[in-house]
């Protein structure tokens, strides 16, 4: 039985559409997740009442206080001892849970990510990727997408091992083809960082380099995954966003880019900590709750956060 | 009169695209301009005599050599003295026309605004924009795309002032909103780079500065001339390149996406070298070239490169 913690107050439809996602997800999954449901008990109820729950199948977790998406991370964090995201946390880090989801503030999910679960031995830099939609109907992942604004080489090298084995793991993609994103497809091509990152992206055995790409190759299926400093990925990102913008309001209905509504995949983990938790968008509905659920899932049938302190274990020695 | 020197011999269609952009232009503008045809007489004339040019429009320039786009561009440079782009330069270095355009080799076209007509005194370094298409039919400015891909803030600074003058002198957009690309709107956000370059777009009174913009702001009308590194720049530019051939791809006919068809454009000029350069993309066609020769017009007309010595000259003193 995996054990998932579910922030209920987290994102601009809360509790709802976290209900609804939880709904949706346990009645075909009861058997194998249980989730804790953390918020405010009588708001929960007042939704509970309307969907159907395998027997069982989740626990509420009350509690009193809500870090709102404007406050400031830190303080928020350490003053709201009670609020549903430092609830989280600490069941995550006391074991009573497997994995922690949150569609609320992303800093103080950060704070807490770092702060209460530590990152794992060896990584200098967690970091936050997002899926991209391809033609083929697959999901390549492009990470950094604006955790990290300013990165070192060793960073972007570190992003590619993490990437790749969430590719392998999670996206269930073989030998997941990790590439550079760049100004040119040569070796030698780009900026101070990029230069220099590509010699160790070269070297790095325990990952399938297939070389830079550019902005052109993001959209194809060319790399599943695709590794930057998180200013030109959430720029990047952000620009994809609303291209579906566009062509919703353009009112072009097409299953490629229907797939560009980002906000259906729900958040992709903190890559690098010690635990699964995953961060959604403030605007999640029940599809993301549902896919958020199922990541976290996924993440610990295949222990995957101990296959990454493998990997840098090894780099390590 | 304005002279205007084109390289037939640039580009993957040449010299017929360049020779059908000619007359495209010419026929209605011809008593404007003059287009020197810089290239291979015979090959030239053999396209020539297809097409119907006003009396007296064009003079062809004979030239033996060509630096292919695969060169090396600055010893293609020195060493193909007799090449179209070479002769092209010391027309324009000798006053002998008025502008330069060409669709060939971008290196060797930079060595020669670098090196036979300079920088304009007080400019670091030049910088390329690209024209982004925006919903409401209009044309924003997005620059720099990928000639500096490491950037100082003072840098994007002068870009922002170099592409001021662009959208108000070329584009007619009176007092045009100047933004900073950026992962977040607030002052203080982003990268080191991004966080010392507000601060200087701020207090820059020859610029419309409104602040930050993010990834999703760039394909609408919020701002008129977006300021980033070339590294960013580049990315974006190429991935809003392969938006529209994804459209085309799947038989999407929109008037709005049809406009990401960025070729169609032309060059966006070389800005900060002391005479109009425009260099064009590699397939240009007709409409591009047509479109070139029109920017080139109309730089000379409202003595744009003065424009951008005087802007600043008042900056040294």
């Amino acid at each position: 039985m995996v054990r998932i913690g579910l922030d209920m107050m987290g994102g601009d439809f809360a509790p709802l559409e976290a209900v609804k996602g939880a709904a949706a997800y346990l009645k075909n999954n009861g058997s194998n997740v249980h989730v804790f449901m953390i918020g405010d008990e009588v708001l929960i109820n007042s939704h509970l009442k309307n969907y159907v729950f395998p027997q069982g199948s989740y626990t509420i977790v009350p509690t009193t206080e809500v870090i709102e998406m404007h406050e400031h991370p830190t303080k928020a964090f350490k003053e709201k001892q009670d609020s549903s995201i430092a609830v989280g946390f600490n069941l995550l880090a006391t074991d009573k849970i497997d994995a922690f989801i949150s569609a609320g503030n992303t800093g103080a999910m950060m704070v807490g990510a770092l702060f209460s679960i530590k990152v794992i031995e060896g990584i200098s830099r967690p970091t936050i990727g997002a899926y991209i939609p391809r033609e083929d109907g697959t999901l390549g992942l492009l990470l950094d997408v604006g955790l990290n604004a300013d990165c070192k080489p060793e960073n972007l090298n570190q992003f590619a091992i993490l990437g790749s084995l969430f590719a392998e793991n999670i996206l269930n993609i073989s030998n997941p083809k990790v590439s550079l994103v760049n100004i040119g497809e040569e070796e030698g091509k780009g900026n101070l960082l990029a230069q220099a990152a590509f010699p160790l992206l070269k070297e790095n055995s325990q990952i399938n380099f297939i070389g830079n790409i550019e902005g052109r190759d993001i959209l194809i299926n060319k790399s599943d995954v695709m590794v930057c400093e998180g200013f030109t990925g959430n720029v990047v990102l952000k620009l994809a966003e609303s291209v579906y913008d566009i062509v919703k309001r353009r009112h072009i209905n097409d299953e490629h880019f229907n797939r560009f509504n980002f906000e259906a995949y729900g958040g992709v983990p903190v890559l690098g900590v010690s635990k699964p938790v995953i961060i959604g968008h403030g605007i999640s509905e029940e599809t993301a709750f549902m896919n958020m659920i199922d990541i976290a899932f996924r993440m610990k049938k295949t222990d995957f956060t101990g296959k990454i302190k493998e990997s840098f274990s090894s780099l390590l020695a």
